[in-house]
This record gives structure tokens, sequence and C-alpha cells, in this order.
């Protein structure tokens, strides 16, 4: 084609900019009545990560452990077994308690975690008031510790007490147990920080009534193949994250007819089907202890840059490597964008909190999206923003998942293990569904959206795996990495 | 651009030939190692449909009608009330039996058809032996006449005999009622032609046990919105003809707790559940019952051209419309293109039957079929076929349902009340889902797939509605339809 024809292409159509970056200038062209193409881009890892993960793309035995770590990953059947309290199930003593994310003190906790610890003290009978709890953890006679150390997960606070059941999902293929907590229902609940009287009473009927329930069920059934399941429900709509109605249906689905066949009253039975069926995110929780589960089958894999563990605390965003044994690397915690329930501003959000990354983790919850367009009615955005989350997240992991399929993409299976090393080259984040927390203690859950988590952290990680592994990084990256 | 440059990109890349019509031709252009683009194209309808079409087209009394039809159809809202035996029901008597699609004789029917009446005959103790039934069907002892008749569709064969239970749909906003018989399950059912002792077996399970208690459940509910489940069910990846595993999961979801409160043996209550959960198009008769009385609800619409009716027998496809009274317009049933079981070729495919396109009638089915990208696992093709399935019914429709959307079209609603005369003016056909049954009498079900009603129905019913309507027509075009 001619020069002139071609420039009388590029000038003829109306001009269209594009932004990247800071919000400000897409703003000041909106006002100016453009239409600018805002452009996902981040800016890449500092110096001493980008040579760590330049290092790492040219390394063989790095591209080998990462392959080893997915196809650890991609392998896992986690079944849900059983369900037994956390006192004998993770070894949890009581006065201990277990919370989503990093390490944390119980002084740089926010408002939600603290909620919920105070409540789950009441729930125990260690504390009289909510207030009288929060003293004691206040003055350390309550200890508290991140969930991920026990093998074990939670929505949101993530907050475990010895006396709450825990699911129990093993491997069908044997190995090691991973747990998450029961899911409680919508509105007033602990996982968000609440700790009123109902809520009380509620953890107090699951421990009574559900938890026994469900456990007998289960050995009825003998055990319920949790990949099975959601594979079906990415067929359904669900990405299993922020939407499980499809998951929580097949559960139902699957259990009814041997919940009638318990030699338990059928008002009790009967009780307990419609607690589950009036929450769309019960099977959450299952989804969740079988991603712990599966993304654990890739700890300690030597030389991978793959992230076995994204958790947030509520104050700080937290992850682990396989190649890095079980130290965190954190960053400050963001603060969601999505939408918010009636009544609420962007001011009364908490800041991101909860264990439930861990579906993304091993390819589901927003690397799912696409099978999931639905969920834009919860999270906002359009049929496209769940299609382009699935797409971008290609670039940053290193498989596909054979069991998790989207039939919008023609069965293409999600991305699959978030390569450290990729996300620091190419500045993409990780995209996560989440809930959104009211920051004021005993709130609850006001809304759901998506949050990017901080570049800080998979930088600090590629710093630390630098220092474990100069025979891939290089002597060169390694001081680099060292120095910085 | 310079003619020269124009001429340069033309012929700068590969040529890629378009084919429209006979299948011959690209068959022929695919032998020869090209990749031709298959153009979905019909030759327009007669001269004489074509003249009613254009007068139908600049006629604003048509256009009222037409939307008085379709605010008619999506105004609808059905109600599952309970379960009744077709005596008491559609008043029908022993040795008189219903079938699918239009009138037909048995000495015209095709082997499925005729496999399901002589089960039928057999399962109300009229005959000792599908033969013996047979014989009396031959002998005129027996009669038949359609569904559609007595306000009732059948799946396939459609089948209903006077012992048999049906599922009552009543408006919520009150009116007549409209029926359908209950899902057997699949292999070898009744409407797919088998008539084996487990087929007759199955059925009177269904009768003594399985209707009773499902009626009971519903008498504790009082009735289930069928619309609410179905709008829920699109958002979960059906399109509620060939796939309805996440509608029959809601059902399941939303009576569970009522059927563990009926007093009947635990054992009993769990034997109904497993059935249901076991066959994933349990609730597609419900879907056809609520579609059968919202597409009855436009009948009698004087001066529309919206189809009220599609239906097949295996021998004939017939429509009826709005504004043409009860006459069917018919042509051949043609063979569904799909995916066929293991074993059968397409030699063994009988043509179209069924009542069960009553969905297609009020936007669901392949007119929703964009809800539903996995379905092309169990139909044939890929997620744009699903994708443009919907898109291009858009074309031949009146208007759009509020309440059947499509969250992969930015929750657009479902292509809603088929205008017989746009199906003339632009060729383009209503796209079906279908089951595939084998053409031997006993043989059952032997695929899926996708499958075009013949125009000439459509052309006769434009020409019938001239007759009708010289007002809207004129007398010109009414003329030239009589003429023809």
């Amino acid at each position: 084609m001619t020069a002139a024809a071609s420039l009388a292409e590029m000038l003829g159509g109306d001009l269209r900019p594009a932004c990247a970056g800071l919000d400000l200038f897409e703003h000041e062209l909106r006002r100016q009545g453009l239409q600018p193409e805002s452009v996902r881009w981040h800016p890449p890892a500092d110096g001493a990560a980008a040579a760590v993960a330049a290092a790492v793309a040219l390394s063989e035995p790095a591209h080998q452990a990462n392959r080893a770590a997915v196809s650890r990953i991609v392998s896992c059947r986690p079944h849900l077994v059983r369900i037994e309290p956390a006192q004998s199930a993770v070894g949890l003593e009581r006065g201990t308690f277990l919370h989503a994310g990093p390490p944390i003190e119980w002084q740089d906790a926010s408002g939600p975690l603290r909620g919920a610890l105070a409540g789950a003290a009441v729930f125990e009978g260690l504390a009289d008031s909510p207030q009288a709890a929060a003293a004691s953890f206040e003055t350390g006679d309550f200890s508290i510790e991140p969930c991920h150390g026990r093998g074990a997960v939670g929505p949101m606070a993530g907050v475990v007490s010895a006396a709450m059941p825990m699911l129990v999902l093993a491997d069908g293929t044997g190995g090691q147990q991973a747990y998450c907590t029961l899911n409680e229902g919508l509105g007033k609940v602990l996982r968000f920080g609440a700790y009123s009287d109902e809520v009380i009473e509620r953890l107090r009927w699951m421990r009574d009534v559900l938890a026994p329930v469900i456990d007998a069920v289960l050995k009825r059934l003998e055990s319920i193949d949790v990949w099975a399941l959601v594979s079906e429900a990415l067929l359904m709509g669900d990405e299993c994250h922020n939407r499980n109605r499809a998951a929580t249906s097949l559960f139902l689905r699957a259990v009814g007819a041997a919940l009638m066949e318990l030699d338990c009253p059928a008002a009790q039975a009967a009780e307990c089907f419609r607690f589950i069926a009036r929450n769309d995110h019960f099977f959450l929780n299952v989804t969740m202890g079988a991603a712990k589960l599966t993304a654990d089958r890739a700890r300690g894999v030597t030389g991978s840059t793959v992230v076995v563990a994204m958790a947030r605390n509520g104050t700080e965003f937290g992850i682990q490597l396989a190649g890095t044994g079980d130290d965190w690397f954190t960053g400050p915690s963001g603060v969601p964008k999505g939408l918010l329930f009636a009544g609420f501003t962007p001011q009364d959000a908490n800041p991101d909190i909860g264990d439930s990354t861990i579906t993304e983790t091993v390819g589901l919850g927003a690397f799912a999206m696409a099978a999931a367009p639905a969920i834009v009615g919860f999270v906002g955005g359009t049929a496209d923003t769940a299609l382009n989350s699935t797409l971008a997240m290609y670039d940053i992991t290193v498989g596909e998942h054979p069991s998790f399929r989207v039939a919008a993409l023609d069965n293409r299976g999600t991305p699959v293990g978030i390569d450290a090393a990729r996300v620091c080259r190419s500045g993409i984040w990780p995209v996560v569904n989440t809930g959104i927390a009211g920051k004021e203690p005993g709130t609850g859950q006001i809304g759901a959206g998506l949050v990017e988590p901080p570049l800080s952290c998979f930088e600090a990680a590629l710093r630390s795996y630098a220092a474990k592994n100069p025979d891939i990084v290089g002597a060169a990256a390694t001081w680099q990495a060292r120095s910085s």
C-alpha cells in the first residue's frame, strides 16, 4: 500500500486516545468529551526483581521446576471426606485462634478481623462479651496465627476456634489433608466481622446440628469428588469464588437423597437442607479447602517461582512460592473496586481480606471468570470484563487446568500456576474476585468487587528466591537482588 | 484510498470462498483443500407469500397486532400448581391417545410414534402386547389426536394416555391452564418410541409413586414460579430445551426440604429425589407446559402473524399463527443434524418429532442458545454456534423477553415472538434444538442436534392469513396468494 494511502487511512477515522496508569488523565479526557480507551497496564517490577525475573525466564531448570509444580497442582483430586472439630482436625487448643492471610498482631488487625476474633472467643465461652474478648487479645491472653500454617483456609476474616466444625478435604490419590470452616450464609456473619447474638447462635447450631448431619451424609456417600462438581459448575456459570450458585445446587442434588435416608428427625434434615439452599455461597468453603489441598501439593518444589498461596489478613496481602519455603512476602492490602450494597460508600470499605484467593491460586475465581458472565452483576463490569479477566491471566500462568474448562472459550482449560517471575516481567497482576467487608467491627459484608495485589510482594518473593537459587539466577542478579 | 491500493489489499491476502445453499459445493471445495466460509442463507419465500410478507411489513395494524401478541406472551407468569391424571386434566377417555405435532393418521405415523402409541396402550391395559395394540390402531379401534388440541404438549412422540399423570401449569395472573407429561428420563423411554417391559414398569411407578409424591410437595409449596426458575437457569448455562441441568438442579433445591417434611416413607421420598437427580432433563417437561400456557395467550389476536405453535409429529412439521385460528400449516419434517450416540448412523435417524419446539416459540431453546455455550458438546458446533443462533433470531422476532436474559449478551432479552412474515421476507428459518429418535420402533434416542423447519409451512400460513385479512394484505396480494 502507498504511504499516502496508509496516511489517509490513519487520519481517516476519528482519533481515540488510549490511557494507561493514573486514572487522572483518563478522567480529564472524558471531562473534555473524548472517549479514551482504558488500557490495563502497570509499570514492570523494580530493577532487582526484573533481573531475577529475566534470569528465571532464561533458565531451563526453573522452567522444569515450574512445570513440575503445575503438574502436581493439576493432578490433585480433592475429595470432601468428613467434618470434624478444629480441635482434632488441626490440633487447635482453646484460646488460640486462626485467621486469614499472612501472620499479623492484634494491634495491626483491621476492624472485621478484630470483630470476628472477639465473636469467636464469645462462641468458645472464653469471654462474656466481645469487649471482654478484645481486652484478652489486647493483653495477649489469647493468641492468633494464620490458617495457612495449619493446612487450613478461611473466607474473609477466616477466624477458626477449637470448637468450630471443619470440612476435611483429602486427595483421592492419598496424601495430606486440608481444612476449611463451614459457610455461615449471608448478611451479619462472623467472617465479615459481625458478632451479634444471632451470629453466635448460628455458629452453635452449625456446631450442634448442621455439622453432625452433613458428616453423617458424607459417611453414607463415602466422599464427594470436589473437582468433578466444580468442573460441572464452571459449565453452569460459576467461577467458584464469588459465584457458587451452581456448585451449591449440585451439592444439594448430590446429598439430598442420602439426607432423607439418615435416621435423624425429618424436620432436622429439612432444616439443614433449607439452610444450605438459602445460601448460594455454601459450597465456596468446600472449594477453598479443596484448593488449599491442591496448592499445597506444589509446596517445596525447589527452583519453582509458582505461587502456592495468596492471602489477605485485612491489612496486608501476602504470597508464598513453591520454591521459597514457608516465608510470606507481603505488601499493603488494597481496597476492592466493585459494587457496594445500598447505603454504603467506598469510605466504609475495609482493605481486602480473606484466604479465598486460594481459588485464584489454582485456576478458579477471577481466573475462571470467562465461565461466569453473570457475575459482573455482582462485582461490576460487562460480559467482556469476565472474558478478558481470564484471557489476561494466560500471560502470567504456567499451564491450563485439564479439568476446569470454559465453554465460552471452546473448552479451553483455565489458566493455572501463577508464575511470580512472569508477573514481575509483565507487570500484569493476578486478578481477584472478592467480597467487601465494612471496616467497622460488626458491620458485615457491604459489597463485592475485583482487587489487584501489590506488586511489591512479588518483587520481595523474587529477591528471596534469588538468594535461595544462585545457580538458577546467577551471581550478578543474585547480588543485585541482595543489595537492593 | 487509490484503486491500486485497494486492489492490492483485495488480492494481498489468501482468497477464502464463501458458500451458501447446497452443501455440495462446500464439500467439493474442502476436498480440494480450501477452507470455505459457510454462510447461513436460504432462498426467500415464493412470490405469493413474499407479496403477503411485504404487505404485512407495511401495515401498521399488523405491527400493532404483533406487538399485542408478544406483550401477551411476555406478560404470562406460568406456575406449576399440581399433578393430575390426563383423564381429569384434559378429559382424555381410555382408548384415545394424544401425540406430538400436527394431526396425523396411524398409517402416516413414523416408527417412534407408532412405538410410543403401542406402549401407551399396553400401559393402559388395553392391549396385551405392542403388536396387539398396533393392530387396534390399524383398525381404528383406538383413536389419536394432537396434544395441542387439548391444551397440552409432549416431548418427542408426546404420547399421552388417560392414566398418565400430567403437570398442570396455571398463569399467576389467572386464566387458562396447560399440561405436560412427566419426564421419564434417558435411554429406553416411551417418548422416543421404546415400549419394553422396563419402559412400561417405569410409567406405572411414575403414576403410582412419583406423581402423588410431587403433587403433595406442590400442595405444601402452593406452586412453583416456572419463569423465575427458568430465568435463573439461563444464567447457569441452560437454554431450557436440550440443556436442563441447571433448571433440574434448581427444582430439586426448591422442593428438597418440603419433600423431607411429607408424611410419606423416607425411602420413597429418597427414591423420588434420586429419580429426578439422575435425569438432567426432568425439568424440560415443566418448561414445555409453561411455554404452551404462554404461547396460547397470544392465540386469536386478529391480524397477527406471530407463531403460537411449532410442532412435529415425526412426519410433518406444523405451525399455527395467532391470526389464523386453529389451522395447522405443515411441511415435511427434516432430519436433525448433530451428534449421534456411538453405534448409530444418520440412516438410523427419524425425521424431527415432538412438541418441545414450544420452547423456541416463547424465546427459549435454540433462541436462548447464547446462554448455553456448553450445549454444543451435545448438539455439535462451537461456542460461536451458540452465540450466533440467538443473534440470528432477532431478525425474525417481534420482541425481546424481559425475563429471559443472556449474560453473555450483557443481559439482553432473548428474541421472542416469531413473525412468519419476517421469516418469509428474510429466508431465515427459526433454529431448533432437538433430540434425535431412532426411526425403528423401540430404538429410543440416538442423538441430538439442530433442525430447521420447512419454509413451505410459513408460506402456507401467510397465504391463509391473506385470505383472512384482506384489509391488511390488500386485494392484489390476497388475490395473488389465493391464486397461487
